[in-house]
């Protein structure tokens, strides 16, 4: 059955078809929801642009990130907004409106799964997927007050779904508590190639939390202790290579030659209608220099050995998921914009990378949730959630 | 059977949903397809708008000129794009493409009712519901080489559809030969309130005619002549109340003023993008002073006084639907913008009056269709449908 009644405008108006899932299975008592990214038979793949839904057609295929859930017997109920071709962050799509923050309605949901995240944190399905490239699944995690995961690059498979920036592109999903979150990891993620050890080696990034303001430091001491409580003393560290400047710079070089590697082509042939933000990040992404992108490139290489140098095999990175709770909804969009660049510093850590973080919603400022992130090595997705579970049920 | 294969971009690309027609009836053999103003149930109804499409949610019940139809026994094959919010001419919405024409695939296929001119011209079915408030339905009939009616106003109920203009509003149909236009009428129409004589009283209007450019007049004078050998010689007349010019303008301010009404608490509120032309037309609509749509309303009172003592009865007026063939896919935003202000002084008379138009598909220029129109007073509809096919049939 296909949710009608949308009071978080979280779902495409897609007119329901019925997509079968197996009657017994691991998660045969929960429903799901999918980004409007993943091809679901039946169903056409908008993207968040109307050309692109326009032109989708109805697809004949089901992903392998939906047939997974499906074959586990979740039920799928429907097909949640995304910003514009997921080149967003603030869950705002300038065509289809703005999904409802669950946990926080008078505040932006975060993107660019911002259905997805809108929807569970409504209470309208159990866990639904997402993809994060630069902070689309974290993004909308923190803002919502939900359990969310970036996976190891590669992890999770996504053939049938939108590209963005495919060196970049994950396949994530949301719960609202750690018990369902962990029941849809076993089904998603399968055993670990690389697990962490029973005693991790806990690290605190101080210029990631340099980034903060004073007051949402504070907001994550609670969270802070109950993590070290868990699972012992954190080790200062640091997280940037040289500074999160280039780092922030490299990661948008890279994501946008790639995002225009995979848009381009639509957007000079059709001139498809972009929103504010997304059609000057295209137009800035396709000017971009094969040196610019050599560069970064290099640079990516460089961070990613240093990283996994410093986590090695047992550590694990603490640090914010967001710079603060969600920005709200009258917020202009070059505060959107600020605020955005801002995150991009704490995001692109696990994003050039490719290294596994999963946000925790464990603070809350001003009323909003706000949340606190585990990130480990590549392949220690699931260690990464048997932790959670232990700081969350001790 | 939902059309899954959509070569001319007519369809919404909607998951196909079961719309039960009856099994025997006047038209079981016909497929059809309705503008995606019209509600059917289980599907949204999107208006061309991709946030009124996100905020329609899943219709629970049919339209009833589209219930007329499925209880005739014709099969639902899907719903077609629009122009935006219906509030245009061209046919090229600017979120969701443009259909093509089937009849002339380089030229636009002329809107409102693009979607539906564009799937019966390309043979996608038989027959397609439409609106025409300034033009929608005749514009695209002629474009589209289709047989194509605006009834007379409040002839076929518009319950159950997105309004634009309501005092201009109607819902019209196309098809591609007169034999099936003929049988759609009879199901739609019924019998006319003021059915016409066998022998009716030709008129020329001078005044419209000389709108057009000589090669276009050459372009219908075979189609001329058909209609006078059917119908007998045709009496010079004239149709604007004193010109074109204040029949345009009052047309243009009274459709403005209902056409805000309708959608300004949208656009103020949701602030959704707009193409090109809808947001100028919207803000040109929105600034209208009381005294100009009452001295346009007076002017509308007068006119078609004068319009129905100028028929009478028995009266039927041959004029040109649209002052040329459609213009070229190339065309740029201020030619076709020059094109649809001539249009309207041609389509105006009609919309003005109220009275029904039935375009015949009987003249070619530069290789594309081009429409001549019938039109005669209220209530002469279905009268109008059989002199068509006097006049094509012998």
């Amino acid at each position: 059955m296909l949710l009608h009644a949308d009071p978080a405008h979280a779902f495409m108006p897609y007119p329901p078809v019925a997509v079968s899932s197996a009657r017994t299975g691991a998660l045969a008592d929960l429903t799901f929801a999918a980004k409007d990214l993943f091809d679901v038979a039946g169903y056409p793949t908008g993207g968040g642009n109307p050309l692109m839904l326009a032109q989708s057609g109805i697809k004949t295929r089901t992903a392998p990130a939906v047939q997974a859930l499906l074959d586990a017997g979740a039920r799928f109920v429907g097909k949640t907004h995304t910003d514009e071709l997921a080149f967003s962050m603030n869950g705002r799509n300038a065509h289809f409106g703005t999904p409802r923050n669950g946990a926080a309605p008078d505040r932006i949901p975060g993107g660019s799964s911002s259905g997805s995240a809108s929807a569970v944190s409504s209470g309208l399905c159990d866990t639904a997927l997402g993809t994060d490239t630069g902070g689309s699944v974290r993004a909308p995690a923190s803002h919502c007050g939900l359990y969310g995961i970036r996976p190891t690059h590669g992890r999770i498979p996504l053939h049938g779904a939108l590209d963005l920036s495919p060196s970049f592109d994950t396949c994530g999903f949301f719960a609202r508590d750690v018990q369902t979150f962990s029941r849809v990891a076993e089904v998603m993620l399968g055993a670990d190639p690389a697990a962490l050890p029973a005693r991790v080696r806990l690290l605190r990034p101080t210029d990631a939390w340099g980034l903060l303001a004073p007051e949402v430091v504070q907001a994550h001491e609670a969270a802070m202790a109950r993590i070290v409580a868990a699972l012992g003393q954190a080790t200062d560290c640091t997280a940037a290579l040289e500074s999160f400047e280039p780092m922030y710079w490299n990661h948008r070089i890279l994501q946008g030659r790639e995002a225009w590697m995979t848009d381009g082509s639509f957007i000079t042939r059709h001139a498809p209608p972009l929103g504010p933000g997304v059609a000057e990040r295209f137009a800035w992404s396709s000017a971009l220099s094969d040196e610019q992108v050599a560069s970064a490139r290099a640079y990516r290489a460089r961070f990613r050995a240093q990283l996994a140098a410093l986590l090695g095999t047992d550590g694990v990175m603490v640090l914010p998921t967001m710079p603060d709770v969600a920005p709200l909804l009258s917020s202009d969009e070059s505060s959107l914009d600020a605020y955005r660049n801002d995150a991009i510093r704490l995001l692109c850590i696990a994003g050039l990378a490719g290294f596994p973080q999963l946000s925790l919603p464990l603070s809350t400022r001003l009323g909003a949730p706000l949340g606190i992130s585990l990130l480990g090595p590549a392949g220690s997705d699931q260690s990464l959630v048997a932790l959670a579970r232990r700081i969350v049920q001790g």
